[in-house]
């Protein structure tokens, strides 16, 4: 290479050194005249012609090898990057997880009561704890406390939004046209799975649009395509039967008579609504889009209580890998992949209870959904990614309680949440099956009389929570408050286990993100807004602009039923527009207090 | 470059439309025999040879390129791997911050706080925010909630070890080497910078050994460089003169009488004790190493209080910047950087007094030491990192309480926060020297004589809490129990915010890293043990081989001292061999419950 890079003039040599036949090729070369002719002369100089060629072929080849290997690596390189800008090319798909209420203590609790329950070392992790790369900031547009709505707008709609919003924006109440809406429309399919109600505000903010977020009815419409748009999701599984019965059939809570089932049935859904009928999708092998399955008339039970019961419900788990296999089965042969939301739902609902035992069998059943879109990430052809996120967190749950007024020791018992055999939801029901078993309701007569229900709950107490110390004042708030019996049970662990909660409602701590491929996510990685989390979606998808184009859509369809009609149709749609502090599932404050601030019976 | 891929022999056209120039070079090619010449043959030779030799030239310039660029690019990409083998090489700084009890929840809250306070958007952030790498996993050697001894030796061994451990292990109760210790042998200089005692569990760790954290009398000698390595230490900033100061003179808690502070400059400390001292330091433009500076007999107060009082005590901010200052201009000549700790030591202390308004204060002071961290390094010639954690939360802290029976508001008050203007602590004892300045102890007798004190109560909260709508019930509570009166009037304040706490104790929740540099601390992304951190620093300084030297040296020394003696120079070292089941400021426990759990005061 030395050679190649001496100029040719530089190099000639100076006469006396040089024979003739070299001076007559070079003399020719340079001046075009050829010099006189012999044999060896001649012979040199096709010699030096197929070296020259030689080395300019050698040379090309390298180039072209090292300008492969740099673009190659310029590539990995802009996906290093913390490029904000950054989307895969090709085909692709993404899997966006929630886990609904779980915040950072969550996994620090769950994680030392598995290592507890299987008897692992203490650096045996969750399969989370593996994939963190950040934390999201989940504050709504008019509190600092969150609710799902707002949290899942964020999500869907990249922007943040009042509590109580399913996809429509603060001020104007307008609608923002979704990621999944927009991932349809630029032809990849749609899933959301949940254990939750379907028409629950984590899902609906994907592929509906209210004012209220209690307008479930009108999102079960929506839901299967009966909104502006037309159908949006391709499968669809998880609890909520009830929105989709009409009124007076058995496990019906719809207001008024729609048969939403019949009508997705003729728009083309196939539907599943028990356990034979999950089995039958065999794990999404043999599903057939569009697919609604709908496995509860409200929530699926919590994990705790449905491990008994998997004759009647599928897990989290089971529902993950259904939707995954169909929706890569079904777009095998296309261009675009999917996008799939699937939600560990109730997560939150175990912290609305404060049960920690509830708590942290819904955390592992979320953990296994988990690693089964890791499994299927890393054996699926296509690309892929999976986000996952919580909306916000719930119940101020702490690893740490005291209880009395002397300085606390530093500890918690993860042995009383493994004893623990059933959630306080699932004991409450049996307690409450009993009261009205009863010929007279006893609990409220005598302190005699009332003996007989109080065996029943120390007994009950024993068989499900493994406790066998229950105070008198805990069986009797039980026998004088059993509508809070749930909370009651949930608190005798709670208290056992010295895990705190400082509300059944929300929190605004930050919580976690994680991602199978954190260069991929590198958007995501350290601490950022919700809606940073909603722009990634739509970019790693690449449908922007088709967002765009879903809200131009959605707002003409206002505009329209706004000017044509006498704004019933509007109204039934998204809903009437929120009267000024109005509560939605939060309420409207500036950060300044303004009294109430005592302590009844909570605490 | 197309031309260059195509092979020699496949290129030669058919006779039929070749000239016979052509065939009769390409023959002289192929055979290196000539054929028969002419001119222009001649002349096109001559030009074939000219472009030949630029291409094969051009093409070697393009390798030359490439291969440089490709060779720059990869030595990048090795450094961006998370390789946790990575460390840089030549001279650096290390600067390690820690923030004693701060968990996830205290960033939403000061952030929060903030915005309100200042009157910025809802995604202003904090300087920490914006480092976020990761989080860490806390649990000591033998409970799940570890106390500071464990968090800090955690980081000062990379090792589990019991609560109360200050940097000896568990189970043999040795000693094991630390990171400072270490650096200061391999040519480091070193650095700790503190608002509490520099005595306590968290700088201790770093700089002594001994098996009972209470032993602060022993670790204040073994600071100034009375153990067995020696002065370790060039630079200490923060409180605990009273662990410094001979029993009998004013403002000791000794309880012998070594004069440590006497002791030190006899060997060679330059000791400054007050604001004045400080000043003359000229933010480290003035120090002359070694540098013991101490500034209050306990802890420095509370950044809520001190912002009042400047004028005594030296901020967390001006401490920081005056190490780095001093710690970089004494390595400027040398081969090697300096390794410094810096702690928000009373962000714990707000978290065990459950006081929200003190801790937001604590925690933007540490915010506005990291933010000058991050201005040194920025400007500082050599290589160097910051990397943040907390050792453990403290108080179980959540952003949202419920205070009725009612569903709660989503919500939380930063106003109230904001309206504070002093410490829980602060207020106590403004409260308690009234108390002493009272003729007799009224505070205990008749509701008529108590009404001065009531009022005085009253007014103290207004003035300082700015909360007017105090009850009867908390006034009495500060007249009834007024040691615990720092609490009462932070529960006044985190009521009136609703704030929540479960303990005032730890907590176990996982807590966050920070680091100035994502990719050299890569190791450190994502979900670690504690005990990660600790590897991470002794491998950026390039010191694990001086940290096992150290560590026999210390075992060394121990088994000389167990030999020789009676042991009681040993126990005067490091203390006796802790009792089985003896409370070191936390407890034994297997995570199984055994009982107690009633609810007695605090909830």
């Amino acid at each position: 290479m030395a050679r190649g890079e001496e100029p040719l003039l530089v190099q000639r040599p100076s006469s006396e050194h040089s024979n003739d036949s070299q001076i007559a090729e070079e003399d020719a070369l340079l001046t075009g005249q050829p010099s006189p002719r012999n044999e060896a002369s001649s012979r040199y100089k096709r010699w030096r012609e197929i070296g020259l060629f030689t080395w300019a072929l050698l040379a090309t080849a390298v180039v072209i090898i090292l300008a492969t290997l740099y673009q190659h690596q310029q590539t990995e390189q802009r996906n290093d990057d913390h490029n904000d800008a950054w989307a895969p090319l090709g085909k692709r798909n993404l899997i966006f997880m929630v886990s609904d209420g779980m915040g950072p203590t969550s996994l620090s609790l769950t994680r030392s009561f598995r290592q507890y329950k299987d008897h692992l070392l203490y650096n045996d992790t969750l399969v989370l704890d593996k994939l963190l790369i950040g934390q999201s900031r989940t504050r709504s547009s008019n509190t600092l406390v969150t609710d799902s709505a707002a949290g899942a707008t964020a999500f869907s709609c990249a922007q943040k939004s009042y509590n109580g919003a399913i996809s429509v924006l603060p001020g104007s109440f307008q609608p923002c046209g979704t990621v999944l809406e927009a991932a349809k429309r630029a032809g990849y399919m749609t899933g959301l799975v949940v254990t939750t109600r379907i028409t629950d505000a984590t899902p609906a903010c994907f592929a509906s649009h209210v004012r209220r977020r209690e307008m479930e009815d009108q999102i079960a419409l929506q839901l299967i395509g009966e909104g502006p748009l037309g159908r949006t999701v391709d499968l669809m599984l998880g609890g909520g039967r009830c929105h989709f019965v009409p009124k007076g059939r058995e496990g019906a809570c719809r207001v008024d008579g729609a048969d939403v089932i019949k009508v997705a049935e003729e728009k083309g859904w196939n539907y599943v609504g028990d356990r034979e009928g999950f089995d039958g999708l065999k794990l999404g092998s043999a599903v057939e889009l569009p697919l609604l399955g709908l496995f509860a008339d409200t929530d699926i039970p919590y994990e705790i209580d449905r491990r008994f019961d998997g004759e009647t419900y599928p897990s989290l788990e089971e529902m993950a890998k259904t939707a995954l296999k169909a929706l890569s089965e079904a777009t095998r042969d296309s261009e675009k992949g999917f996008f799939l939301m699937i939600e560990g739902s109730r997560i939150d609902h175990a912290g609305h209870s404060n049960d920690p035992a509830a708590q942290v069998h819904e955390v592992l059943a979320y953990d296994r959904a988990v690693s089964a879109v890791l499994k299927f990430l890393e054996n699926d052809g296509t690309t892929g990614i999976m986000v996952a996120t919580s909306d916000h967190e719930t119940g101020g749950l702490a690893t740490a309680r005291q209880l009395h007024s002397t300085y606390p020791d530093y500890l918690w018992y993860p042995s009383v949440l493994a004893n623990t055999t059933h959630s306080g939801e699932h004991i409450a029901s049996i307690y409450h099956s009993h009261l009205s078993s009863l010929p007279s309701r006893s609990q409220s007569s005598t302190e005699e009389s009332s003996q007989p229900l109080r065996n029943f709950l120390t007994t009950l107490v024993s068989q499900t929570l493994g406790i066998n110390d229950t105070s008198p004042q805990e069986i009797e708030s039980l026998i004088e408050h059993p509508a809070i019996a749930e909370y009651t049970f949930a608190d005798v662990t709670s208290r056992r286990s010295q895990i705190g909660w400082s509300t059944h409602g929300h929190s605004a701590v930050d919580v976690n993100v994680y991602s199978s491929d954190a260069r991929a996510a590198s958007a995501l990685v350290g601490n950022h807004e919700n809606t940073e989390i909603g722009e990634f979606l739509r970019r790693y998808l690449g449908v922007e602009d088709e967002v765009e184009k879903v809200t131009e859509l959605l707002r003409g369809e206002m505009d329209l039923l706004s000017e044509s009609g006498d704004g019933g149709e509007l109204e039934s749609w998204l809903g009437g527009v929120p009267k000024e502090g109005e509560r939605l599932d939060g309420q409207d404050h500036l950060g300044r207090y303004a009294g109430d601030f005592q302590a009844q019976e909570a605490c």
